[in-house]
């Protein structure tokens, strides 16, 4: 199927040449139409920013706006293809923001990988959005990337591969639990794969209460301790894994309830998943060949099985989260997104499949579901608040 | 008049609230439009430019976008009022760009005023777009950030207050000499202002033949070997008033047949056009106030005055220029503006004007005429070939 899609898309993108469009809001027909929107009369919104720099927000259309980075190094499945080859991609995420959150947001290529280059760049063009949404910038260069944008940007600044999918995968948690009458303190969570979308959701899954939660990478559980670690996985070893459980993949999965998979294709096993707790939540992401496919990891006893695909059950996707995120961020002028607005956008998405709807295969709402941005979008813009 | 423009466009503005909107181009209703548009499809579009990097002007935006791009250090005459403050202007040529020339631009403002950080943020996001308009950046740092950037940038970059001045200048030139009988290699030119409009204006109209042309700055003539003289004034020195004429403004004057005034209001006396040859050509291109107003232009003897402001006749206005140069470099993907170009272009806007309708209150067409974007585009995109 993706083959057909695949070619389909290439044909589309060859007849649309862009996904996004600027257009022109204002009339500019006569002379006096100039004299408003242009010169001469333009010198007074001009003057009135100059002496308070917040009215851009009312006087231009940065109140609206959002800017989509990329450096190109981690775009979808494809890795390293460079920041031109990326924003397609931008661009589709660009589309998703105005069609699902009414968010103009504009895709911005950045030609360098070091991260000054990246860092200085878009700091400096910061002044002309209302936000700044990172995308596809490979681990671990996203996390430096991220936390020295947020220190010099005075707008939200949030990398939305670390912290659209923590807020998703959080959402379908949450109405996993629901359905399988689990508490959250209680869950033994396993995420396994360390990179951007791992380290976030790990770290969100804490600050929501998680107390049984370890962190895999390829060399097995991350436990405070281990040789070797530095940056942030060694930040999370100090906030995971409190038994400091060591072993692989597979002897974390001893005991737990929930499995993550933020990895690579195929690297579940029904065996593993044989070892989980009884009636265990497997959530498979990687795209497009998940960790383990739904009908092995059923077979294999799983209650409850989500996946970052269109035509399985339960797609668990960013898109469900970042237009919300941002409607809401921007309608309040959050000065960035905190871990208490995620959360509550985790449960407002959650709540958009009303609980007597709830089954297996209908934890998380559809992608497409126009009423989900709105409703994140409130539930954000109320806990900027708190 | 302008008081009256000032508090409409403030009101206007607020309700605006942006005078450019970022809109999406594709269906986005059904799985099956996501598949195509965004994930899994969008994987083959980027592909394809990863082989080849050329096609990212076919299947994104691209082709179509424009970059405005400013510091904010020489907005309108107000000066260096801050990036942010610089936006109205901007999202204002962009809403021109779009509405006269089909071209999507965006507005991007840097926040420092640092050659290198200019530079190179420009140069680092110059991947997302076609072509990078600067605009309202102050002399002399414009010419090295342009000279830069068009080192570094595989894309046309095109500084409009110089190059777009210099253009309809250059069109309002060709007709005045039509309608006086006056050839173009006998012409005896004073430019008066160093700026970045002066500079340009002078270049291009050396470029274009001129033998006979003199740059004032406020200590007068610029002549090589006067002391102290730098940067694009000892260049330009090297190239214009071949007599090495000294003295003032005035004395410049004295037997020239045409002034352009780049430099600052009422800094022109009525004694000082009488001093020129007879029926003498004024543009007084100050804003808002000219070097002299047209009335005291005539009564000393002007035989064609033009200004910058839209409620006199003449009016010499960027916005005749820089929406068809765009376009025609788009459209076969010029990878900049030569000095061919903006000459075709200056003939293209000239010829807008009918001869037979040539008067001396009509030597331009108006900004607002749908006509000269498409004609300055064709002779454009012709002469890129040259």
């Amino acid at each position: 199927m993706s083959i057909d899609y695949a070619a389909r898309s290439l044909e589309k993108h060859g007849e649309w040449r862009g996904k996004i469009e600027v257009v022109c809001r204002v009339p500019l027909e006569t002379p006096g139409d100039l004299s408003v929107a242009y010169t001469p009369g333009v010198a007074r919104p001009c003057i009135e920013i100059q002496k308070n720099a917040d009215l851009s927000y009312i006087y231009t259309r940065r109140a609206n706006l959002v800017a989509v980075v990329t450096d190109g190094t981690a775009v979808l499945g494809l890795g390293d293809i460079g920041p031109e080859a990326g924003m397609p991609v931008m661009e589709g995420k660009c589309a998703l923001f105005k069609t699902l959150a009414g968010i103009d947001a504009f895709p911005i290529c950045v030609g360098s990988k070091d991260i000054d280059d990246i860092v200085n760049a878009v700091a400096l063009i910061s002044g002309s959005f209302g936000g700044i949404n990172l995308e596809d910038i490979s681990a671990p260069r996203c996390f430096e990337i991220e936390r020295r944008l947020k220190e010099r940007c005075d707008i939200p600044v949030f990398h939305d591969d670390q912290h659209g999918t923590a807020v998703v995968v959080l959402a379908a948690i949450i109405n996993a639990l629901r359905l399988t009458g689990r508490s959250l303190s209680g869950l033994r969570a396993v995420i396994n794969g360390a990179g951007a979308a791992g380290i976030a959701v790990a770290r969100l899954l804490v600050a929501t209460g998680l107390s049984h939660v370890i962190l895999c990478d390829r060399r097995g559980a991350i436990y405070e301790g281990r040789d070797g670690l530095g940056g942030e996985k060694l930040a999370i070893a100090g906030i995971t894994n409190k038994d400091k459980r060591k072993g692989s993949l597979g002897d974390a999965l001893t005991g737990a309830d929930l499995l993550i998979g933020v990895s690579a294709p195929g690297c579940v096993s029904g065996e593993m998943v044989g070892g989980m707790n009884k009636d265990p939540i497997i959530f498979a992401l990687a795209n497009p060949t998940p960790e383990i496919m739904p009908d092995a990891a059923k077979a294999a006893g799983a209650a409850i099985v989500g996946t970052g695909r269109s035509d399985f059950p339960n797609q668990i996707n960013n898109a469900l989260a970042f237009p919300g995120i941002f409607r809401g961020a921007l309608d309040v002028r959050a000065p960035g997104v905190t871990d208490l607005m995620k959360i509550a956008a985790a449960r407002a998405i959650a709540d958009c499949v009303p609980w007597s709807q709830l089954r297996p295969d209908y934890i998380i709402p559809s992608v497409l579901d126009r009423e989900v941005a709105p409703a994140v979008a409130k539930a954000v813009s109320d806990a900027a608040g708190g």
